[in-house]
């Protein structure tokens, strides 16, 4: 089988991430930051050890762990809602950011503009700019489109933002791992990560970092294992995030995650440069096949259609007749194929990890130019 | 090391269950629901299967997976939640659900009654009737405190409350596993799981039961894999709930802890009420040791005090001298504290799993006869 659904999960951990799972399941085994005993502690070293390792992996002042990426967002949005007031947020923008913001549009009256790339291929502070108004006080920007892997300029949006005194949120789902973010320098309030996407970590924790400048509230509320006495919220202390038990195993999981993508940084992404490059241009050499993925873009997602074919029916033929996994349809990015003009076909999907080889590269091109002739 | 803290978190996992998680990372490693290839469809049937299980075990129409039983705590409380009406909880409750009750309740004028029981050991219909309103919309138990055991009579009440067309929420975190519970027999509109307990499963997936008559709102937004182009949360399908990729591995760990407890039932609670019972027993003889768990209550969660010593410090001279695992303090359950009146002492807990033998009780109470001598 070759997987080239990455973008959704990256399917081959690392073993140490494995063992790191595991230990979470028997060294570990206990609820940290509850008890006092020593086996407790031990876990709540051990996790904070996590948090401390993503701290300055993107140069954040906070970390909490959450479900996983969509319950950051959710955090980072709903937490920080302003009522009649104006959010920007992009075409590149996923349904984990679009519909937390429309959701929250409707019921409490905020008005939400749609940015769009005027330069092919990446998403500038002048797209975002001219949408600014007085009543601003959000800019969500999806750094990698899970679509296309187009990319936004996160620096000089940042800058931007800071100057007009306005929160910015990156939705990091598909280029965290990729691409080096440093929170700080880039002037980012909110960053969200899928970690068991380009962490190559465990589903089953996500993590919203933040700025000590933001002022956010929980979205849930409960057990904390702190001010044991308050039938309220704590009001101060980071665990009032992460209400009830936390995912040990996968916490430590992303632990390893981490430390493997940061030992590995260059290796990992030099390797998808080459197969994205090549992907993208022997795919775009193939007669009726039309690619969405800009030819720099070679950040491992490559969104493309054969002619007027439905992108879900490929996907399907990819999977029965030659056992390749790649994703059609509309990826949960209703913005974006409304700007592609691909609502009804959707796109197909190929997404690289650093497991992928070239020779899948070439079994999946053979695939493509044959469907392409039918 | 003994380990008595199984009610914050089983420490020893069946191996079933780490194959499972194993299987999760490794065999079933795709996103569910999201792409149409075999992988993913095959993660999806495992995911499917997993909710089927729950669904079967406890009698429910719907399951939905969630962060951790907090987090479907919160779901069923935020999501079911009346504006200007007038909620019941009990004094069993725990801060999961306490906290969301209370900070719903300030927010969107709420006005809350914290039943108290009667007889000693139990909470009745009788306990929860007297406080009901006409604008009562929401009754919420907790099935089994996590601070002594005491139960609650949740068959009665579900008569109680269906008469009266109110809501009935029941957090299940400590009871699950310990006690068979028929969500349509008892009248359960909605049921919280946590997973990582009585169902021997990994910490980082909670589950929420609910009838087809609740009508629930979700509290989070994003992709669900379902009508893509819809910027807003569909209304219809179960996956409204699950926004976000779910933790298929721990899912997965899910689904074997639920058949370990199945096909192990008897096994698991004979052993927990024997070993309960003498631990109770033999608690209650020991010259200054007050022990607040009724004596019929052998369902492995035994709160104790020694003279006036501090929990906590008792917990600490536990750990630090006899390198055995136990809580003290107030174990998030603020309201439990008030009515026992330790809210300055909080309460010392053992709390015990299959895996715990008389041998480590026998330990325990030797070191518990040395304090109190102290």
């Amino acid at each position: 089988m070759i997987y080239f659904d990455n973008s959704a999960t990256t399917s081959i951990k690392p073993k140490e991430v494995i063992n790191a799972v595991l230990d979470g399941l028997t060294k570990y085994s206990a609820n940290p930051g509850r008890s006092g005993h020593k086996l407790s502690m031990l876990c709540a070293q051990k996790v904070e050890n996590v948090r401390e390792s993503v701290k300055n992996f993107v140069n954040a002042d906070n970390v909490v762990f959450t479900e996983n990426c969509t319950d950051a967002l959710n955090l980072a949005i709903i937490g920080t809602m302003k009522k009649n007031a104006h959010i920007i947020l992009t075409s590149n923008d996923h349904n984990a950011t679009a519909r937390p913001i429309f959701e929250m549009a409707k019921k409490y009256n905020i008005e939400v503009s749609v940015a769009t790339p005027s330069t092919l291929g990446i998403i500038t502070e002048n797209d975002i700019s001219k949408h600014i108004k007085e009543n601003t006080y959000l800019v969500c920007v999806n750094h990698m489109s899970n679509v296309d892997g187009e990319i936004a300029d996160i620096e000089n949006i940042g800058a931007l933002c800071k100057k007009n005194g306005i929160l910015f949120l990156v939705d990091g789902a598909q280029s965290i791992g990729h691409i080096k973010v440093d929170m700080k320098k880039c002037n980012i309030d909110m960053l969200a990560i899928a970690p068991h996407k380009g962490l190559y970590s465990p589903q089953g924790v996500g993590t919203l970092c933040f700025l000590n400048s933001v002022k956010l509230n929980p979205i849930r509320f409960g057990g904390t294992g702190t001010e044991g006495e308050n039938l309220y919220q704590p009001t101060t202390s980071l665990e009032r995030f992460e209400s009830g038990t936390l995912p040990t195993p996968n916490i430590l999981g992303l632990g390893a995650g981490i430390e493997f993508v940061k030992s590995h940084f260059n290796d990992i992404n030099s390797k998808i440069d080459d197969l994205s490059t090549y992907l993208n241009f022997e795919l775009s050499q193939i007669s009726g096949v039309k690619v969405y993925t800009h030819p720099n873009n070679a950040y491992g997602v490559i969104g493309f259609n054969i002619k007027d074919f439905g992108s879900t029916e490929v996907a399907q033929i990819l999977s029965d007749k030659y056992n390749i996994c790649v994703r059609g349809g509309l990826h949960c990015a209703g913005l974006k194929h409304r700007f592609l003009g691909t609502l009804e076909q959707g796109v197909v999907r190929a997404s690289l990890s650093y497991f992928n080889t070239f020779t899948e590269c070439e079994k999946f091109i053979r695939a493509i130019k044959q469907i392409a002739k039918m």
